[in-house]
This record gives structure tokens, sequence and C-alpha cells, in this order.
């Protein structure tokens, strides 16, 4: 006998096609993947056997898709705050990475992050971080999917000697994680400041033979920026078109201080951009000129950026701040309104990961990455729009329930498959030890 | 036999002169005030018979002090959201309050703000609204602290014919709330292009007869500016200037668009601003330079404005987004440092409400306006430091219990002297209504 259906009936189901917002529907899962949406009543008709989930004054909307992430700096989260950018790098974060990044403080690291992103409703994530093999194997225990991408750089690091090992140590994850069906491997050549034109154009060669994405720290700020066209005569963003590394298969993350040329190059090119609002905002990186990226039909996708510079991973808040961004950045309140603020946080996303065709919105047919927000609490009330509602009056915490293709993975805000007060413990006893050394 | 006093035993207290932190520390309340801060260890041995509330992992800090709110708006939350600011208000906002604002609405309305204020840690706030008489009777019961300003305009408004009778009806809200203890009255000026320059001098005379603050909309955005350079051949600000409308008991909230003149008059006249980060980016009104302004000794206070151009009212959110925004408006990630939204959410509030020798931080001697912060979740670990954790990791949701005047008005997350279910029941029959009217 086949594994019986499950209906999740709620008050709002958000499609990102007219109309936007169907009242008192239900989504049926088989297994992984979403099957059916319609009336509720009808749903109890056609599927009587179905194991029914009521989710009263809920809505549904796809599982967020968190496109920037370095996931085990959650182990960092706090440790330095309200510097300016340089300092933050040199004096405080590469030297603590120097002492601590190691694969036990990545795996305890990236369990920290998926499960608290979990837990906010985040089904997908990119990552970019040191020993990647080891956040992997996390990623596979915990049910949650994500696109991996391998630091390549031109210096040493505890992960490895310099860009060739790099490369090599990608090619070699590249292989053995070609058919998982929820971990993707991505080239992450990490800035154009901290990269090479040879080892660029290896990457791109990474990228051809094995169809891979590539994704990049790019125009983070203006000083960048500056010392490019001092170095290179042009903006980072010219010197990778010229190299041939934006294309379609390319992240672009945080494009602060972005030129009308810029903006052309990328829509040219195909790329995405990969908008890290709170981030751009905590260290002053500079504002991104989203809106009128999207104007000129450039997919937006959000990311969180790591813990460290954020400092949660709590997408329904970094979609609210991308909102309230775009509208002060364009002097334009009209700018990314509630739905495409969600949009970004999820349907574009998979379109930056290339796996807008299997997830990132609520149809049949596609995977069943879903999470149920109670609009029920007093400060959403009263609800003239759900997704208004959703974006401008909502907290992660009435997040109640998460589905990662198909499997539970949050029930009733709590972790399913993860030990929660034992990934606090492994946090604070690193925090402990760091601080024991700080002194 | 006295009343017993009351331990509060946290994990940290945060004040506002050094040490910040204090670890292990127990608070002790009688009735409505701080009687002492001391080690729990000591505590237990000095108050022996005290009743004691353990706040394992939890923080307690200042109740929050919201400086600009339109509290009976909450009615109107996500009504009309991602809309010009002109649209917003011509076509959504005036004529829904010509339609329905009248004392019940806003009875139900102030009632609803006040506890989604109160679970979210705000122990005071300041209103400008239609009815404040409404307003004020649900004050006195709810156990708040409120700065009711009258609203006063040259136009009539369903609460009054015009700014004669405004005036008037200040004054008789003036002597009867003269000697309340949480109640107080000011005058609302509504702001520059609604109120003419006769209208400003009866407010001043008013405020030297009754020694009572003024708080007016000002700056809000640079069309605002504009027109009044066309119309005045000044400034708003230097038209208030020359009428003698600044100085350190009025209050001017928004203050975008500020020119290093701006800045000099209102840092000489000790006029204070009360800042609107959220509400400023949503209606893409503009940026307030108050990394500049704090540099000039301006004291900045913050507030939500009203649910509708927000749409929450949710002090921690809005301290996170006053650092973050003003780190990017500064380009210097120093600004705004966790500690400073922290005070800018708290004492510079009581500082600009002219309450600060009574509420505002913890100190014994002041009144017990306090909340209790669990920094126990999984995405607050680990804890490095705890106020960068409040600002820049926690949600409100985290705040478990408040003290206002040493009453728990909310214990473990539940409001103790408001009905949750009949507030929420009461706006949806009010969205119900709204919405049939509007098809």
């Amino acid at each position: 006998m086949a594994a019986p259906f499950t209906s999740l009936e709620a008050q709002w189901i958000i499609q990102f096609n007219a109309p936007f917002i169907l009242e008192n529907h239900t989504l049926v899962i088989n297994e992984s993947h979403i099957v059916d949406i319609l009336p509720t009543a009808d749903a109890r008709q056609k599927y009587p056997t179905n194991i029914i989930v009521e989710l009263q004054e809920h809505a549904l909307v796809p599982g967020f898709i968190n496109t920037h992430n370095h996931a085990a700096m959650t182990l960092f989260r706090g440790m330095a705050d309200d510097l300016p950018l340089m300092t933050w790098l040199n004096d405080h974060i590469w030297p603590a990475e120097g002492k601590w990044v190691q694969e036990e403080f990545v795996k305890d690291g990236t369990k920290l992050a998926i499960a608290e992103m979990l837990l906010s409703g985040t089904t997908t994530f990119s990552d970019m971080y040191f020993f990647p093999e080891a956040a992997a194997k996390v990623v596979e225990d915990a049910g949650i999917k994500a696109q991996l991408c391998t630091p390549i750089m031109e210096f040493p690091t505890a992960w490895g000697s310099g860009p060739d090992e790099y490369i090599k140590k990608t090619e070699q994850l590249l292989e053995q994680y070609k058919a998982h069906p929820r971990i993707t491997i991505a080239a992450g050549p990490h800035a154009p400041y901290t990269v090479s034109d040879e080892t660029f154009v290896k990457c791109i060669k990474l990228k051809d033979k094995y169809n891979c994405k590539l994704q990049v720290h790019l125009h983070e700020t203006q000083f960048e920026v500056d010392e490019s066209v001092k170095q290179h005569q042009m903006t980072p963003i010219d010197r990778l078109n010229k190299l041939g590394v934006l294309d379609n298969d390319t992240q672009c993350v945080h494009m602060t201080s972005l030129t009308d040329a810029n903006i052309t190059s990328i829509s040219e090119s195909g790329a995405h951009i990969i908008h890290c609002p709170e981030s751009n905002l905590k260290l002053a990186s500079g504002l991104s000129p989203i809106n009128k990226a999207q104007h000129a039909n450039i997919n937006i996708a959000l990311g969180t950026d790591g813990a460290a510079s954020n400092n949660d991973l709590d997408m329904l808040s970094e979609a609210r701040s991308a909102a309230f961004l775009a509208k002060a950045v364009s002097s334009d309140a009209t700018a990314l309104s509630a739905i495409e603020a969600l949009k970004a946080a999820t349907i574009n996303g998979a379109k930056a990961l290339g796996i807008d065709e299997k997830t990132g919105s609520l149809e049949t047919g596609k995977l069943a990455d879903i999470i149920a927000i109670d609009l029920s609490p007093l400060h959403c009330q009263p609800v003239y729009d759900p997704i208004s509602q959703i974006i401008y009056a909502s907290r992660s915490d009435q997040i109640t329930n998460v589905w990662s293709e198909g499997q539970r993975l949050v029930e009733n805000r709590k972790l399913t498959k993860m030990n929660t007060a034992e990934i606090i413990n492994q946090a604070k006893a690193w925090a402990s030890k760091i601080k024991e050394a700080n002194k």
C-alpha cells in the first residue's frame, strides 16, 4: 500500500501567479512533492483518507531560499560588532578564523546555522566557507537543501595551500556530489580583490566542464571598486565581464556602488544579483540599487550573509529589510512591494541557484518545500492582506511548521531531526574556548 | 505589614554607566520603584523574604519608550501598502479616517496598540491622534504610561472644527490630567504644512502657560522642505525657529533632509529628534542623518510611527533598524552602536518626554519600568555580548516579562490586565466592517 497523502489545510496559500491569494485551500503532499492545490471543501471529498494538518489562520508560502551565507560563522555571532569593515576583518574575523576554523568548528557551526535557518523557514541555502566537505555531511543529515560554494582565493588557509589546491578540492567535491538530490557544489572564487585573472579563468573552465554555478562577492564596497580602477583601470564588474566570468550561471553577491553601465553589463550577461541588505547596512558597505536593477530585468535574490555581519539568518526579517531599503534607495515607496519581497526570498533565489523548475513556489509538481506562518497573533491583527502581513508585520517565530521535500523538519516550532539542546551546548562550548583564549 | 519586595534574578542587567553589563545580579522592586541592584548571592542574604522571579539566561533592560505613534491606526494596519506617501494619504488613509474615526474606533485601536506595545516591551509611549480623551481612558486602565499629544491643525476633523477648538480641547485635557501619575498631555501641532504661524504661536502660549511639551512632524520629506522654501522662503526648521517653537520642550518627528545649518539650529535650540527609521524607509520619506545630529549633541529618541506605515509597533526591531540605517547613512559602521541604539529606545526617549529623572534606565530610585529578554533561544547562541545579542540577534517574542511601575503587565508572554481574545475580536470586527464598505 502506498504511503498516505498529507493535506495541509490553510486559511491562505500564496502563489506567484494570479490569483496570488487562495483562501481556505488545501495543499496536498505525496512523498516529496506537491500533487494538488484545491479548495478545502473539495479536498475533503477528493482525498478522504489523507492525513490532515489543520493550519487555521496560517498562510502557506514556499520555503525561503537563503542565497548567501557563511554558515559556520554563527559561532562568531556578536563577537565583534559596530566596527569598520577592514578593522572587523583584519583585527577580529580573520585572526579568529586563522585560530579556530577546522573541520569540527565547521561541523558545529553549520549545524547551529541550519537549525536556525530551518526554525525560521529556510529550506534551501547557499554556503561559502572552508571545509565544505564537513558542511556537506551536516546538510546530508539535516534534510535541508544546499549549494555549497568552495572558497577559492590566492592565499593559503586552513583548508588548502592556494588556488590550485582549492580548485582540485572543488573538482573532487563536484565528482562526489554530482548525483546528490539535495547537495550541489559550486565554485566560489571569493572576490575580485582576492582572486587573480588566471584563477578566475580556471574557475570558468571548471564551470564549463561540470556545468556548475559560480558565486562571487562583487562590488561589496566603493573602496573595492576604487581599488580595482586603480589597479586594473576598470570596475570589478568590467574586469569579470572581460574575463568571461559573468553569465546566467553566475551569482554576484552584494553589488553596491553600481553605475548604469554596470547594471547594463549585468543585465546583458544574465547574471544574478544576490542582495544582502542587512549585512550591507550593518557593515556600512554601501547601498545596492536593486529597484533599478530589477527594472533592467536582473533577477534579485536575497541572502543573509554570515551571522557575524547580520547577526541572524532570518530570511523573513531580511525580506522586510529588503523592501524597506529598496524604497529608501530609489525614493519610491512602490519599490519592492510585499509580493516582490516574498519572491526575492523564494522563487528568485531558486532562479539564481538554477532550481526554479523544482522549487521556489507552491505549484503542483514542485517539491514540497513549504512553510506555514501563523497570522493569528495580536500584532498581526487585523488581516486585510496576508502578503502584506507576512512581510511587514510578522516575525519568524510565527513560522510554526516547515516541510523540506515533504519531510516535516519543523513541527509546532520544534526541530524534528536535529537535537536543539546539543547544538546549543556545542555553541556555548566553542564560545567558552574562544573567550578564554581572548582573555 | 508592608507588601513584600520582589527580586528579579537575572543573568545580565544592562546599565548605561560603566560597567554596562552586570552579570548574575538581582534587581529589587518595592511597589512602583527599583530599590536595589546587587549581586544575586548578596541579594539572597540581604532580602531573604523577597518574592523571587528567576530569569535564567535573561537580560533586564529598561522598558522601551516609543516616542511617536498614532496608536489607533493599528486598525488600518496593512490596509494600503507600497504606495507613494501622497497617494497613501489622499486616497487611502485620510478617506478611511474621515469615514471611520470616532471615539469607539480610537478606543479599540488604542487598546490593540497598547496590547502589542506591552507584549513587545514598551512601557511608555507618545501618541498623536484624534479623540485623545478616548485614548486616555484606555491608558488609564492598561497600566502603561503615555504622553498624549492633541492633534492641532487648520482644518476640521471628526474631533473638532479647527485650531481654536483643538486648542480649547487641549487646555481642557491639560487641566483634567495635570495630576495624573501616568498620563501627560502635550500639544501636537501636526506639521508645518498643516499649521499656520498664528496657530503655532498659540501653541507656544499653551506650552508656556501649562509647562507642557510640544510634538510636531518636521522635515518628513524633501517635498515638505521644498514647498516651505517656495511658500515661506525658508526651511520648515527655520520657520519654526523664527516663530520660537523650537526649544528643549519640543519633540521634532522624522527630521530627514537636514542641512548642516538645520542641525546647528536644532542643536542650539535643545529640541529633540524623534527618529522613525522604519516609517521613513517604508514611505520612502527620506533619510535622517542621525549620526551627524548625535555628534552635534542632539538627543535622538526612537518612535515606530503608526502601524499603517511600519507595520508594527516593535521597538526592538526599530532599534535594530535605527542602528543599521545610521551606519548606512553615515557610511560608518561604528555609528549608533548596540548600546547607543538601546539608549535611543529607552533613556533618550525619557529625555525627550522630560521624564528621565524617573524612568528610562535601571537605577535605584527610578520607577520599575523593566523588561526581561530571554537570550537562550538557539538563534541567539552563542552569547559573547548580551547587548549585541539584544539589538542584533533578538526578536521581541523573547521579551517574556514586562513591569510597568512595578506592576507585572506581561507574565510569561501573556498580558495580565488586558483581554487578548477580546482585543483581537474587536480588531477583526472593525476590519470586516471596513472591508465590507470598501467592496
